[in-house]
């Protein structure tokens, strides 16, 4: 923790091959209660100097820890390739956007707009009462704990999304490293610690630490230091996490990203100009990563037709064709076939293909199911995610039937409708409903894929979320992290530069309800 | 509710005059649980349609209900003193306030800046993958249970700070009445169903039930087609709303202004060189209101000197002058008695001097009590919020022991420092604390009085609030009734105007990470 390697008090964790099974090299020592607290008065004792850094100071930190990672090389990848079963193309790629993530962050911070600066001028004549001098900006809540995800070793991990946000705030952060990838989690976690020494940062500023989730995890949770968490992982986690926050002397907030099945309409004309492609577009986003993303198209609802039956039959036979791959663990391999024995098992559900049976431990076997409208509406666990590669198809009688079942799902990241221009009454109906239920709403693209850009909101409503004010992924996902803050009367050389009289960070600022120019 | 008056099913209410003692016709029959969910009903068929009105529509709703107010006339106020207590210019004061944030909120909503609009454009080019067009824009939460506050009859109440800054965001809004005002509460609601009616707008947009918080309250908090709550009151009603609106099967957030004692930090040379005139305009801002405002100053923190020892004697001496006021209900007049008691009762505090005894029922007696740091920092009861117009004053031995008391200090509303060009290193030191501590830093102004602006934080770490990045007054109070939804490729006939090519709204929005000029 902080600059120091200790070797932890609890039990200790192994990776594993997913691909073969085979226990990888070294121990790593799981962080005892003791070892929590250290970390926690760490972070703590960073955290007044280091929300105050400039913003040059925290944009070069970030950028460090890009160039940090890049420089491991890549031991990074063939370590995460062993311990994830992902392929080595797409870890490449996660760790571009990962160094990339930071590097936005970077920009973030120079251009200070999540300072969001506002400043109420002395009225000291008004009547019947003067105005005093008020001005707001926004700072870092406090030292935060990150979850790593298992499904994104690098993006969603120790120097992640959440991890980039929230240095990017101001705010001091502990990861919890998964216990499926501590090697790639120690590798990162070196590299951010370099880059704490490089820009002259207090340590307390990163910790990493191993061990359960139930243990270390709710430790920090806990903790009276930690003033906000980022989460990304099952339902049953997230909820566990929010409920130690909220039972907290003081609550804190939760960014668990939780649990979402990413409905896609599939309109009537875009079925039957082009019913084909999407289906084989639906298997391949269906496919990518072995389902195991949070944004993967688990449900497809259609008017029931000759055409969706066509539909139903080009998507079977791709899923048939469809290559095994190996799941990230073996934990969730096993929840994936439990889901879907439990899809199978169901009366009311009729199995429309599976993919290849894999060779070798924890491969992913595709599986396409369908059922009716009434079906889906009667059966609350049919609308439970399944992490992996299945979906579920609704054949709905008509278009009120389609509302309905929109309106009957729960909180989702995203929903997609595929449409042609003629579906674009049928598109406008459903709006409505979309927007209330989910984060982002796609027209003819595919959710796997969540862009890091500006506008991007990897969010919803609960249980996508538990939080759906936010986004976990893009820049916005600063704002987590930030509170505001009013001075009134400050003497210009106590206001932090932000809200300095001769705006020297040349901010855009909101005077008396007016943009400075 | 909604445009009809029902007339309720439960216990009736009756306010009573806190200056007589005198019960006041007519009874308010509380809401049942049946009344409740058709309240709930009503705002939910009005959402969708309410959050799509056009800004100016609802810019001009939010003008409506303020000239409606004003149409009252007399009859508000002579309502509003004989159920509160409160002397008639203060409430026409509090009318004036009440009507200008409803303004100012409608001036919000035409600048459109709570939208905060980020376009990411296509880049079809993009290698390795083209980039998707994306668009970000703020949809309203959902309908909102707003809990009217006793203090402030008007500006915190029917049509207070929480309802006009939901209607403001696009939510429907749901008012429990406060049982010490039900008929002020009728006519404001009665006001506000008026605009409805005005603006063409469905009659589910605004709903007032009248009932007691733990039924008709915690219903409305349970029922789930409410989005979010607003409520400014006690720590123990607050934090029970917090409850129910965890353990429902979406959680909600929940706003609760509660509990905050306002520390005064005296320092050293400010009270050399102007201790008497601090000293009375403490005692007249503790006076205010007799003591009910939520930023009332209930801490003085200085270090003991013979120049705290004169100012603690001009404080008690200004305090022993100040007229009784009547408080605003026998239960708060009664709750005042007993915190003033456990004072009294400790001995480790010691009663400098206590208020004029008042005639008639419901007198505020004022208090003011001495102690040490070294045994504030070892009972926490010393730092339970006394409603009312009672402060505890706190010796310390030096600059580290004042730190101590601040980083002992639960979270606040308000921070002040009294401090001489002199102080400013000492200010400088404690500022870090503070900015931690509290939502709004003073300096040499008072607590009391919250301006309605821009830049206003009411707000603060818990337990002053339940979620520290928000503020319940000022045009900011809008963000929390928001959520991002980012559309993917939708295509411009289907996007709402905020985000269409053509910018119809003229907004300032972020394209590409810059801000269109």
């Amino acid at each position: 923790m902080g600059q120091q390697a200790i070797l932890g008090q609890s039990a200790t964790i192994f990776a594993s091959n997913p691909m073969t099974g085979e226990t990888l090299e070294p121990a790593y020592a799981g962080g005892s209660a003791e070892e929590v607290k250290k970390a926690c008065q760490l972070s703590w004792e960073a955290f007044d100097r280091y929300r105050e850094t400039s913003l040059e100071t925290r944009a070069v930190f970030l950028e460090t820890i890009a160039d940090e990672i890049e420089a491991i090389g890549p031991a990074l990848i063939e370590r995460a390739v062993a311990e994830s079963g992902l392929p080595k193309a797409r870890l490449e790629g996660e760790r571009g956007r990962t160094c990339g993530q930071l590097r936005l962050f970077a920009s973030v911070v120079r251009a200070g707009e999540w300072l969001d600066v506002r400043i109420d001028l002395a009225m000291p004549e008004r009547k019947p009462m003067p105005r005093a001098d008020l001005r707001q900006r926004h700072i870092a809540l406090g030292p935060v704990a990150v979850f790593g995800a298992s499904n994104f070793p690098l993006a969603f991990s120790v120097a992640g999304g959440d991890t980039a946000s929230a240095l990017a705030a101001g705010c001091p952060v502990i990861v919890k490293a998964h216990s499926a990838h501590p090697g790639t989690s120690e590798l990162v976690g070196r590299a951010i610690q370099k880059a704490v020494k490089a820009c002259d940062l207090p340590e307390g500023v990163f910790s990493l630490m191993f061990g359960s989730g139930r243990e270390v995890g709710a430790a920090l949770v806990a903790d009276e230091r930690i003033k906000a968490v980022g989460f990304t992982g099952s339902r049953s986690g997230g909820t566990a996490l929010m409920k130690i926050a909220q039972q907290r002397r003081e609550p804190i907030p939760v960014y668990a990203e939780m649990s979402s099945i990413n409905p896609v309409f599939a309109l009537q004309q875009a079925l039957e100009s082009r019913g084909d492609e999407i289906a084989k577009a639906f298997v391949a986003s269906l496919n990518m990563g072995a389902g195991q993303f949070c944004t993967s198209p688990g449900l497809v609802i259609a008017k029931k037709s000759a055409t969706l039956d066509d539909f139903v039959q080009v998507a079977g036979e791709a899923l048939k064709e469809s290559a095994t791959q190996t799941m990230l663990t073996q934990g969730i391999h096993e929840a994936y076939q439990q889901g879907v024995s439990r899809l199978s098992a169901n009366n009311k559900v009729r199995e429309v293909a599976r993919g290849r049976v894999g060779e070798g431990p924890n491969q992913c076997q595709a599986g396409l199911f369908l059922t009716s409208a009434d079906d889906f509406l009667n059966e609350e666990e049919l609308q439970e995610e399944v992490f992996g590669a299945t979906s579920l198809i609704i054949e709905c009688r008509d278009d009120d039937e389609v509302t309905r079942i929109a309106e009957h799902l729960e909180g989702q990241l995203t929903a997609t409708l595929q449409m042609d221009d003629a579906d674009i009454d049928a598109a406008r109906k459903l709006l409505p409903t979309l927007e209330r239920k989910a984060g982002r709403i796609l027209v003819n693209g595919w959710p796997t894929g969540v862009e890091v850009g500006h506008a991007m909101v990897h969010g919803g409503p609960y249980p996508a979320t538990s939080d759906s004010r936010s986004t976990s992924v893009g820049t916005a996902a600063i704002f987590r992290f930030l509170r505001p803050v009013c001075y009134q009367d400050l003497p210009d050389t106590l206001r932090p530069e932000a809200i300095k009289e001769s705006n020297p960070l040349k901010l855009n600022r909101l005077v008396n309800g007016k943009r400075e120019s």
